[in-house]
């Protein structure tokens, strides 16, 4: 197939990689001149260039900016297109996106490679990212059936496991796994930077190990993909947030009044639990 | 040095390993005559007995044991021993045990050794397990200057970062950076498993992956050793605990009434002090 890629960071950068080497023709496109040169001197397009006009022959379009540019992006992209053209995202949120862009374009199919590394950009791209990875489609009552098999056939290939669901089940299991862990984290570095005693800060500092840098990796993160998160998804978010609020309040009513076996009790149940979100088997 | 070790699990172990390594003799004490012989067998112990009374010409003891055993085992061990040995423990809160351990015994030196894996017990122990960790000492206005000597020039010679602080600055200092991130990660996990929607929850699980892996691991560890903590930190950790709830408060009103930028402050000074708790060279 003849494949366009707008938006050549980790993601893009990636796909283009894959999909190349299933034997498809890849078109990038970037708002920067040098990462397009890095996309073809590199192997991840066979052309890359700022101009959305190199699109125009392409039979599927996945568009992998930042969230806020995906609908602009498709906007700007439309005139270029002919009406078959298929197009798809990789945006983390998809009830702000799947609606408005299935507006503008009936082709279209939301979407979601749950994969990636700590850096973001195209320098950060890797070979075989998505394999065994989540790849979420969210297609709704109005997406094109031979629209969605084709994503889906092309997204299969690349050795993704696929997951069909609706973008508000998406928006909100995200929330859960993905958002929710960011403003988490976020507000237990935040408490501690605050703390008033400069030489409990100090010591906090010193003392610091596993527990605390697993605890508050993803909330020193990329504030502008936080920012997004909070933004794109507010409504799933603040449901999770309320909920968590709700446990937290009812752990520290716990230790308050030195119920210890009801702690002894969450954490039981949270230790048997957990494996059932990391075990791979439960991908299949 | 003829040194004790009550204890033979993680800590208890791989301090019997490295100080024979270093040429002190070292005898064991442990609940279960099974450990005892492992100890010895794997040189962890020069001599390892379930028998407080084997502790008696020793010079200084550690007691490794869980925190809610270390007092008790301080009465129990008492009878046995030569005025001037000296007491030590390897306990993660120091309040609630310093000041009754040495009313108890006036050589007693508060000491916790911040160093560990995910497991426990006796087949966890690592050799050098302690190189390059903090370990903290918390003498008080009643601790004895020569006991305080001979416990940080021993612990020195493990290749430790030893820290001297007072009782209550250590735990407010792992409240912050041990204890409440338990809390706040076993809140996280509880929180999406009360999930009402059964499909919600089932994709949350699919799609989890390295941030919710991270920000979940501490709050499904050890139930008793949470509990402890909790338990034995309590006010310490209420208080970091307040200040958390007072900055997760902080970005729900952020994020209900859409101060995007506020978000996106709070995760970039995260981003930049991050570092300043887990770069090594903070700890020298």
């Amino acid at each position: 197939m003849k494949i366009g890629i707008v938006g050549i960071g980790l993601i893009g950068a990636s796909l283009g990689w894959d999909l190349r080497q299933l034997g498809h023709e890849v078109i990038g496109v970037s708002r920067q001149q040098a990462t397009c040169e890095t996309a073809e001197r590199d192997g991840i397009c066979d052309r890359a260039s700022c101009d959305l006009a190199s699109l125009q022959a392409t039979e599927i379009v996945f568009i992998c900016t930042p969230i806020a540019a995906i609908v602009p992006t498709i906007e700007r992209l439309i005139p270029h297109l002919h009406s078959d053209t298929i197009l798809t995202d990789a945006g983390s949120v998809k009830g702000a996106i799947v609606d408005r862009a299935t507006a503008l374009w009936s082709n279209f199919v939301g979407g979601h490679p749950m994969a990636g590394n700590s850096e973001s950009g195209i320098a950060a791209f890797e070979k075989g990212l998505f394999v065994d990875r989540p790849f979420v489609l969210t297609p709704t009552a109005l997406t094109v059936p031979s629209a969605l098999n084709t994503v889906d056939e092309l997204v299969r290939s690349l050795g993704a496991i696929v997951y069909h669901t609706t973008p508000e089940r998406h928006d909100l299991a995200v929330a859960w796994i993905s958002h929710l862990p960011v403003m988490v984290s976020a507000s237990a570095i935040s408490a501690c930077l605050n703390e008033p005693d400069p030489l409990i800060l100090d010591l906090a500092k010193k003392f610091a190990s596993t527990g605390f840098r697993d605890t508050s990796r993803v909330g020193a993160g990329n504030p502008e993909m936080g920012q997004m998160m909070a933004e794109y998804n507010r409504d799933a978010l603040l449901r999770s947030l309320y909920r968590y609020r709700d446990r937290l309040d009812g752990i520290i009513d716990a230790i308050e009044s030195k119920q210890w076996s009801e702690i002894k009790e969450i954490l039981a149940t949270n230790q048997a639990a957990r494996h059932e979100f990391l075990d791979p088997d439960a991908h299949d």
